[in-house]
């Protein structure tokens, strides 16, 4: 089994099915329709089965507040309002960002089965999740997904200081032969904000480079980090390593799902809890077919990535391809059950009891 | 000015008009058609204009050097393989990689004029210079340009210590009002090869982080890397500050220039000075009008970039946008000419004889 099983008293491990209900019962006690719940409860299901652990039960703490807040629209009416054979501009009428974001790729992908490529922009948005849940979409159905989004300013630009840019990840979804998938699913930053809420939580230190305090120094308190500082784009500090790529992928990123789709870019996006927080997406699906039979280039992608990992490693170390030790991940945990902190579970079951949903075990 | 003129007595500065010349007159007396050696000129002539000196009059020796062995097809029966109204898959017949790339962006830009989104993989293709130029190609005409390269393997992938991984660089070109194009042209490891050559000839150390020995230790010995040890990707060593995202976008370049067209991946790519080098790219034009009018994008593109240009900057230190410094770059040496290393000179005065051209001064 991929996961060790630690003696931890910091969480407990719920089945996926519970928590599934549990997402579900509560967000349509709060008036989300059904269809529109179970889109979000995937999300954040596949976020803590893959090992991410800032998009799982510890994301529903903020939706939930934001939704109670009233500044998402849980009835939105998505528009259509620009549309090609290949592509399409929607507009999410400020409603969560999980089930506009669901039939914008799903769209995308009807596309590019009728057209070999699909390409759906978003604006008028929310927080969708994990990007990658979008990209599985495409490809549980053979066909290449990419998905990506603005997101809040956090970052600072490269020899900046205030946070101007967003973490705006990226998921390049791809189908590999007879192996997990391949899913490169990512921000454009060193690592996610969640990280540094982790860190913070734990009171541990984090590591040099990946964020700066108020003058611009590099820390390893994560409390100024999310506090007066900023995180570092990919690449980290300055040039020497590459700052100004990470950076730049942010920017091009912004460029395409905040400016080129009529919504924002990261420095005007808000957050879920406030209202018009505007986040832009793009969804981008493509028909294997357009190049080649799929199950050849299924085949060539299996031969890519074996040739990568049977080379040869550092000691005691593994070659993994991206996506691969989140499936692990997920396989073990839809046996074992998702692990939630302890102080995680507690709000979740204050929401329980507001909204008069069953506790969590 | 942009550049300091430094007193350096290792190079001497040529005019742009001079260098082209020369370029096309040696490639014509190998046999290059003209139309193809103006291409290869005009792609190591943007380079070296805009200070991305690895691919300007350095890599002329090399392509000389391949043209020379016999190891690229001058008169290349390039093969458009399929085809639909926005994609297409070109075989490039063994060709030089600029005038096949050419030629590909440009049907990709034909198809986005015509039907919004134009994406041309080819395969069978060689070293393409610099991947901004094909992007800019498709900025000049208003619209967004992709493109995108494998590369020879020379990077280690994320905890390995062999060279299985490409350099595989991306270049993203978008239009901006009143602004030099934002252009990130970026190579997927820390740092481009031309780098470490540079600092292996001034006999300087590298920094940490940029490369392993062949026992997978960080060297700062330039030579060590490129003999028997490997670059690293972009975000370093290991996972911690996000190797295995710099890892992850050059494994997705392979795919979609190396799988998807049915070239092969960087694990198998060969120097162009090998026969059938069999590099594959991928270019990508997408019609601004599918979204919204081009004038109001790129006065969104100005607006964004201004909101990060004008944030707090450390002190002594500027922020810059892609694209900016190579802009300025290049308009400072359209005016004082093209700084060539004598070393290289001397090389290029050799193939000037060899060829029956006149000598540089």
């Amino acid at each position: 089994m991929f996961e060790k099983v630690e003696v931890d008293e910091s969480y407990i491990r719920i089945p996926k099915e519970r928590l599934e209900r549990f997402y579900i019962d509560v967000l349509t006690a709060l008036s989300v329709p059904e269809e529109d719940a179970r889109i979000v409860a995937d999300n954040l299901i596949l976020a803590d089965l893959r090992g991410i652990e800032s998009h799982g039960a510890q994301r529903f703490v903020r939706y939930f507040r934001a939704i109670k807040k009233g500044s998402v629209n849980l009835k939105p009416q998505m528009r259509i309002e620009r549309e090609s054979d290949v592509h399409a501009l929607l507009n999410g009428d400020g409603g969560l960002g999980q089930p506009v974001s669901y039939r914008a790729m799903m769209l995308a992908i009807e596309k590019a089965r009728k057209n070999l490529f699909g390409v759906v922009g978003v604006r008028n948005s929310n927080h969708f999740g994990i990007a990658g849940h979008y990209s599985l979409l495409a490809v549980e159905r053979d066909l290449i997904g990419i998905s990506m989004t603005t997101t809040r300013p956090l970052v600072a630009p490269t020899w900046g200081i205030e946070r101007v840019v967003g973490t705006n990840p990226v998921a390049i979804g791809i189908p590999v032969k007879d192996m997990p998938p391949f899913l490169l699913d990512m921000a454009t930053s060193v690592v996610s904000t969640g990280k540094f809420e982790l860190y913070r939580r734990k009171n541990k230190r984090i590591p040099e480079g990946w964020g700066i305090d108020g003058e611009g120094k590099v820390t390893t308190n994560p409390d100024k980090v999310l506090r007066e500082g900023a995180e570092l784009p990919l690449g980290g500090l300055g040039e020497l390593l590459g700052g100004h790529k990470g950076y730049g992928l942010s920017l091009a990123i912004d460029a395409f799902c905040g400016v080129l789709t009529n919504a924002t870019w990261s420095k005007w996006v808000k957050n879920t809890s406030e209202r018009d927080s505007n986040v832009g997406h793009m969804f981008i699906a493509i028909n294997i077919d357009a190049f080649m039979p799929v199950e050849d280039f299924k085949e060539r992608m299996r031969r890519m990535i074996e040739d990568v990992k049977r080379s040869r490693a550092m000691e005691g170390k593994r070659i993994w391809y991206p996506g691969e030790k989140g499936a692990l991940t997920a396989e073990t945990r839809k046996e074992i059950g998702i692990p939630v902190y302890k102080e995680v579970l507690d709000e979740l079951n204050g929401f329980a009891r507001e909204t008069g949903v069953e506790e969590l075990p």
